[in-house]
C-alpha cells in the first residue's frame, strides 16, 4: 500500500490506492479542517503535495497557478502512490497568544475573582507521619489521616486506591516525609488524598485550562506552585474532519460508535496537546492534577460520551449543564488519573462552559445596577446581558464568516490572513497589513469588519450590500461565474501568496451581513424584551476568533456592535481559555461561574417571531433604523470628503 | 507445540516440550494447588494423564498402582507431547454449602445484625421524571434530581458519569419511567447516583459476598430484591501456583510486576466464579451494584494491588485496615463497573476482615458481661475473646494441617474425604463415614480429629503423640522410610481409591499436635494476659474449614477446644462468607464490624515469650495440665472399658 507522509510533523500512513488524502490523514494522525464535510466546496483541506502526485477529482476554486504549485484539495484527492504532503499548519491565533500570564490575565477582572495565590480544587501539603510502632497497631492510612487531622488538615479524609498503592512505599523512602494531594469534597464531601509522593514535591504542582472549541482545542499549562503560566498550545478539534459545526457533529454522533468515536477524536487531539505543552517544561503530564474544561455544551457532551441528540431537537435539553466533578482516568486525558476534571457550567444546550468562564473575565453580575453585555462572536454568537441583579443569555446561529468560512477568501487569523484594511478615497485601492508580515493568502474577521466598514463609507458599497458597477475602476467587476455578481480585487493575482486574486463578492457581503445582523438582532433583541436599550449598556465585552485587533469603530460602523462610546468596550479574545484559567487558579472564580450559571436566563430565540423581524432590519450597513447609529451617520456624512479611517484597533 | 487439554473443563494450551504441567495448567487457565510451591513434596498437585505421556521427575509419594493409573505430580511432571491431564476439579467443601439461604444464615445471630429486608448499599428506586418543556431550560440531570428529591430522595445527589452516559436514553425510552441505583457518600457524603436504567427495574437487584481465602475463593449470589441467596460458587484461589500461604505470596510479590501478577491471578478466579454463579440464574453480572469482600488482610491487599511487604516486618504495618468504599471497576471485578465494593475491615496484620465478617456471625461485642470466644481454625488461627465491654484478637500461625495439607494422607472435605472415623475398641479397626459415600481418598479435618481422640482413647496412641507399636495388630507398623517412625493404616490399599494404603504416621500426628496446640495456646493465653481462665467463657464459636461436621466432643478431646460443657459450642463453618453476606444485606452489619473492627485490641503473640510456654504445654492430648481437661480425664478413664464415642458430630 502507498505511503503517505504528512508534513511538517512527519506523520505517515500506509493507505490503500484510492483513499482520500482526508481519510489517509486521519489516518497518520493528523487533522486537516474540513468545514464543509468533505464536498470540495469550502477549500479549507487545501494541501501542497511536495513528492509524488495524487488524483484530483475537482479543482475545488484552486487557480492553474496553485494546481502548478501542487495544491490540492484533501477532500477530493486520492491517493495513486507514494507522496508527501505538506499540510498548513496550525498556528494560534493572536487570540491565543493573547494570555501571556497568569497575573496579566487577571488584570482588569473584578477583585472578586482575582487571584493572588492560586487555589486549584486539588491542592498539595506536606506531611511528617511518624513511623508505625510496635504494639500501636495504626495502619499507614490510618497514621497519614492522624498526621493530617492533627496538623491542621481536614478531620476526616479518604484516602483514594491510587494513593494507598503508593502509600507503603513513600512513608518509607523519605523517612516519613510525604507530599499528599488532597481535593475537598463535590457539595461539602469528605476531602479526599488523590495521591502520595515521597519527599517534599510541594514546588511541583501543574493544572491545564483547556478550551474545547468546535474549531479549535487550546490548552493552558499553569505552575500553581507559582501561579504562573508556563505555556500554551492549540490545534484544530480532530472531531473537524467529521463535520465543520455543532449540527453536523451531533448528526454524525447519532450512533454509539460514532459518538465514541468523536470522543476519541477530541480526546487525541487534546492528548497531544497535553503532551506538547508540558514537554519544554520539563513537566510530567502524570503531575497534573487539576483541570478545568470549557467548552460549548455539545462539545462538554462529547468530550464526556453523552448522548448530544436532544440538545439538537426541541426544547433542546443537554443531559447535563453542570457535569459533577470528575476523574482525569474516567474523561480519558492523559494526565494523573485521579486528577480532578472540572467541566464550566453551562446554562442550556446553546448556552455553554465556554460562555460562563468567559463572563469571568468580565464584570457581569458584579453587585449594582450598571448594565454591562457580552458578546462571544463564532458560528453561534452568543449574547449576555446583565446586572447584579439579573442575568440573561442568548444565542444565535451567525455563521462562520469572520472565522473565515463562508467567504471565499476567508481564513483563520493565521500567517497570510490580511488582518487590517483602508482604502484610498481616492483610487479605492486598499492598503493591507497581513498577519507574519508575507504576501496575503486570505482575509480573517477583523480584516473583513475593516473591509466591509471602508468600502461602504468610501460608497462602493451601498446599505443593502451591492457594489457600485460604476465606481472603483477596475477593482470592481463581475465575476467570472456571473455577471449579476461582482466582486472587489483586495490583492491581484500577481501580488498573492496563492497566485490567485484575493476577491471579496456581493454573495461573501451577503454572508457577511447575515452573521452580523444575527449578532446585533440577538443583544437587540434580549434587551428589547425586558423593555431596555442598548444605549443603557455601560460596558461591553467582545470575545471571539477575529485576530490580534479589532477594530471597535468599523465593527460599529458595520452595525455588528452597538452604536456606544468606544470607552464602554473591551475586547477579550479567547475568554473561554482565559476563564477556564481563572477556574483552574480560583476557589471564587470556580463558585462564582457556578452560581452565575444558575442566575442566568435563557432565552430561545429560535422560538420568537420578533427575532426575525429584528434580524431582517439588521441585514443593512449599519442598520435600517439609523436613528439606533447617531455617530455612524454622522461619519458617513464625513467619510465623503475625509480620508477613510486611519488603522485604530482595539487590543485584546 | 505439544497441546496439552485440562479436563473436566477441556481448557487447553500449546506449551513448549519441557514446561511443567503445573505452568501448563497456568497457561491453560487452570488452576492447580501447589502448596509445597512444586517441590514434589506435598502431593497435592496429582493429576491423571489420560491420553498421552509426559516426563515423570520423580514418583512423589505415588504408588506402582497410582503411576500405572497415570497419576503424576503436575509440578514435577514434563510435556513432551500432546496430552491430556484430568485434574482434580474443585468441590466446594460441606463448610461451603452450610448457607443454603439468606434466612437460614441469620438464624441465631443477634437481633441487632438480623436481616428482614435487604438493605444493600447500593439501593434501587424508581422514579417517574417529567419531560423537558420549552422554556424551562432544565437538563435531564436537573430533573431528574428534582424528581428524586421531591418523591423523598436525597436533597443533594450526584450523578456518575457512568449514569450520565445512559440517562438520556433512559429517560426517554419508558415515558420518563427510569430506576435509580443510589448509594450514600462515605462518611456522611453525598449521595451518588450509579445507574440509571429505563424503565421499572427494581425487582433485580443483585449483590454478590465474597470470601478471598489464601487457598480458597468463594462467592454468594444474592437476589437483593427478594433478600435470597441465589447460588453459590468456590474454586481455588488462582495465586496458590505462586505459594501455599500468606508469607509465601507476600515474599512472591517483592517486584511490582508479580504483585500485579497475583492481583490479576485472583481477579481471574473471582470473575470466573461470577460468571459461574450468575448463569444459571439469568443474572447478568453487569447488573450486580454491591459487592461485599472479606478475606484476611493478606488477601485484601493482593487483590487491591497494596503492597503487602510491612505485613511480614516487624511492627507488621498494612497499608490499610479499613479500605475505603471502592468502585468495582477500579478493583477490576467484572460486575457493574460502578457498582460499590465494600472491604471487610481489618484489625492488624493477621487479623483480617474475614475474621471482623465472621464476628457478624456471633453474640461477640453484644452487651453485657458474658465472655464470649471466637476461633478461626485454619492455616493461621485466629482468636477473639470480648464481653459487651471489651474485645481482643490474637493470631497464631497453625499450620494447614486440618486443612489437608502438612498430613499425607490429608485431604479437603471434598468427596472421597473421610469425615468421621470410629476405632473398635476390639480390633483398632477403623469404620469411616466418606464424603460422598464412595471409597475413600484421605482424609479431612474432621477426620483427623476423630481420628486422633480415637487413637489416644482407645490406648493405641499415647498422650505425647505417639503410637503404641505392640497394640492394635497389624494396622500399627513402621512406615516403609523409617523403621523408627511407625504409622496406623487407616484405610488398606485393596479399599483405597488410589490404590495406596491411607496412614497416618507419627510424623503427621506431630503436625497435627502442633496446629490443635497453636490454637489451644492462643485462647488460653489472651485469657490469661487478662486474668481470665477459659472456664470463664460461656460460649465459645468455632469457624473453620474442617468439613460438613465438627465433633466438639472429640476437638475438646483431643486439646483443641477447651473443655466446657458442649452446650456452650457453635461450629460456624466458613463464617467469613456468611459474615460478607450479612454486610452485604445489612446496614446494621456493616456498622457494626466497623465499629467492632476499631473497638479491638490486637495482641502480638510473636513478640510474647509465654505463648511459647504456653504451646508447649498444650502438645500432648489433651494437655500436659490435665486439670484443664475434666471431663477428658474421666472419658478416658471409662475408655478402656467403653466402646469408642458413637459419632456425634456438631452440624453447623
Amino acid at each position: 500500500m502507498p505511503l503517505i507522509t504528512f508534513t511538517p510533523d512527519n506523520r505517515s500512513a500506509n493507505v490503500a490506492v484510492g483513499t482520500s488524502l482526508l481519510d489517509a490523514a486521519a489516518r497518520a494522525g493528523v487533522t486537516i479542517p474540513a468545514p464543509c464535510g468533505g464536498e470540495g466546496v469550502c477549500g479549507e483541506c487545501r494541501v501542497r503535495v511536495t513528492q509524488g502526485t495524487v488524483e484530483r477529482l475537482q479543482r475545488g476554486g484552486l487557480s492553474p497557478a496553485e494546481l502548478d504549485q501542487g495544491w490540492a484539495l484533501a477532500c477530493s484527492s486520492r491517493v495513486v502512490g507514494d507522496a508527501t504532503i505538506a499540510i498548513v499548519p496550525f498556528s494560534p491565533t493572536g487570540a491565543a497568544q493573547m494570555v501571556t500570564s497568569a497575573e496579566a490575565q487577571t488584570a482588569g477582572t473584578p477583585a472578586t475573582v482575582r487571584v493572588v495565590r492560586a487555589e486549584p480544587l486539588a491542592a498539595k501539603r506536606l506531611l511528617r507521619v511518624p513511623p508505625p510502632e510496635a504494639g500501636q497497631g495504626a495502619c499507614d492510612c490510618e497514621r497519614l489521616t492522624r498526621a493530617l487531622s492533627s496538623t491542621g488538615g481536614p478531620q476526616h479524609a479518604i484516602a483514594s486506591l491510587d494513593a494507598l498503592r503508593e502509600l507503603a512505599a513513600a512513608l518509607r523512602a523519605c523517612d516519613g516525609e510525604i507530599t499528599v494531594t488532597l481535593a475537598e469534597g463535590d457539595l461539602g464531601g469528605t476531602t479526599e488524598i488523590l495521591r502520595v509522593e515521597p519527599g517534599d514535591t510541594t514546588a511541583r504542582q501543574f493544572g491545564l485550562a483547556i478550551d474545547v472549541g468546535t474549531t479549535t482545542c487550546a490548552v493552558n499549562l499553569v505552575d500553581l506552585a507559582h501561579n504562573r503560566l508556563l505555556g500554551t498550545r492549540a490545534n484544530y478539534n480532530g472531531q473537524l474532519a467529521r463535520g465543520a459545526d455543532i449540527i453536523s457533529r451531533i448528526n454524525y454522533a447519532r450512533p454509539p460508535e460514532r459518538l465514541a468515536e468523536l470522543r476519541r477524536l477530541v480526546l487525541e487531539t487534546l492528548n497531544r496537546l497535553v503532551a506538547g505543552v508540558c514537554a519544554p517544561h520539563g513537566c510530567q503530564p502524570r503531575e497534573i492534577d487539576n483541570v478545568v474544561v470549557a467548552g460549548n455544551t455539545t462539545m462538554t457532551h462529547l468530550l464526556l460520551g453523552l448522548d448530544p441528540q436532544y440538545i439538537r431537537l426541541a426544547p433542546y435539553t443537554p443531559t447535563v449543564n453542570q457535569p459533577p466533578r470528575l476523574r482525569a482516568g474516567e474523561v480519558g486525558l492523559d494526565v494523573s488519573p485521579s486528577a480532578c476534571v472540572t467541566v464550566a457550567p453551562s446554562v442550556g444546550s446553546y448556552v455553554g462552559g465556554d460562555i460562563t468562564a468567559g463572563l469571568l473575565r468580565t464584570a457581569l453580575a458584579e453587585p449594582g445596577h450598571d448594565l454591562r453585555l457580552f458578546l462571544d462572536i463564532g458560528t453561534n454568537a452568543e449574547v449576555v446581558v446583565g446586572t447584579g441583579e439579573w442575568l440573561m443569555a442568548c444565542a444565535a446561529s451567525a455563521g462562520p464568516a469572520f472565522e473565515g468560512s463562508g467567504v471565499r477568501c476567508g481564513m483563520r487569523a493565521t500567517p497570510g490572513a490580511i488582518e487590517r484594511v483602508a482604502l484610498d478615497p481616492a483610487t479605492a485601492a486598499p492598503s493591507v497589513a497581513v498577519v507574519g508580515g508575507g504576501r496575503p493568502r486570505g482575509v480573517c474577521g477583523s480584516g473583513m469588519i475593516d473591509l466591509l466598514a471602508e468600502l461602504w463609507l468610501s460608497g462602493l458599497l451601498d446599505s443593502s450590500g451591492k457594489l457600485h458597477p460604476d465606481r472603483g475602476g477596475d477593482r470592481i467587476r463581475p465575476t467570472k461565474d456571473s455577471a449579476r455578481n461582482l466582486e472587489y480585487e483586495i490583492v491581484p493575482a500577481a501580488a498573492s501568496e496563492t497566485g490567485a486574486a484575493i476577491t471579496l463578492d456581493e454573495r461573501d457581503i451577503q454572508n457577511l451581513l447575515r452573521t452580523k445582523a444575527a449578532v446585533y438582532a440577538a443583544g437587540a433583541l434580549m434587551l428589547k424584551s425586558i423593555g431596555l436599550d442598548l444605549n443603557a449598556v455601560t460596558e461591553v465585552y467582545v470575545a471571539g476568533g477575529f485576530g490580534r485587533y479589532l477594530d471597535l469603530r468599523k465593527s460599529i460602523q458595520i452595525g455588528l456592535l452597538p452604536d456606544l462610546p468606544l470607552e464602554r468596550f473591551t475586547y477579550l479574545g479567547n475568554s473561554s481559555l482565559a476563564g477556564a484559567q481563572m477556574m483552574l487558579c480560583s476557589a471564587a472564580a470556580r463558585r462564582r461561574v457556578v452560581e452565575m450559571a444558575r442566575r442566568i436566563t435563557y432565552l430561545e430565540l429560535n422560538v420568537d417571531p420578533a427575532y426575525m423581524s429584528e434580524y431582517t432590519a439588521a441585514l443593512f450597513l449599519p442598520h435600517t433604523d439609523l436613528a439606533r447609529f447617531p455617530t455612524v451617520q454622522a461619519a458617513a456624512g464625513r467619510a465623503k470628503s475625509d480620508a477613510p479611517g486611519a488603522i485604530s484597533g482595539a487590543r485584546p
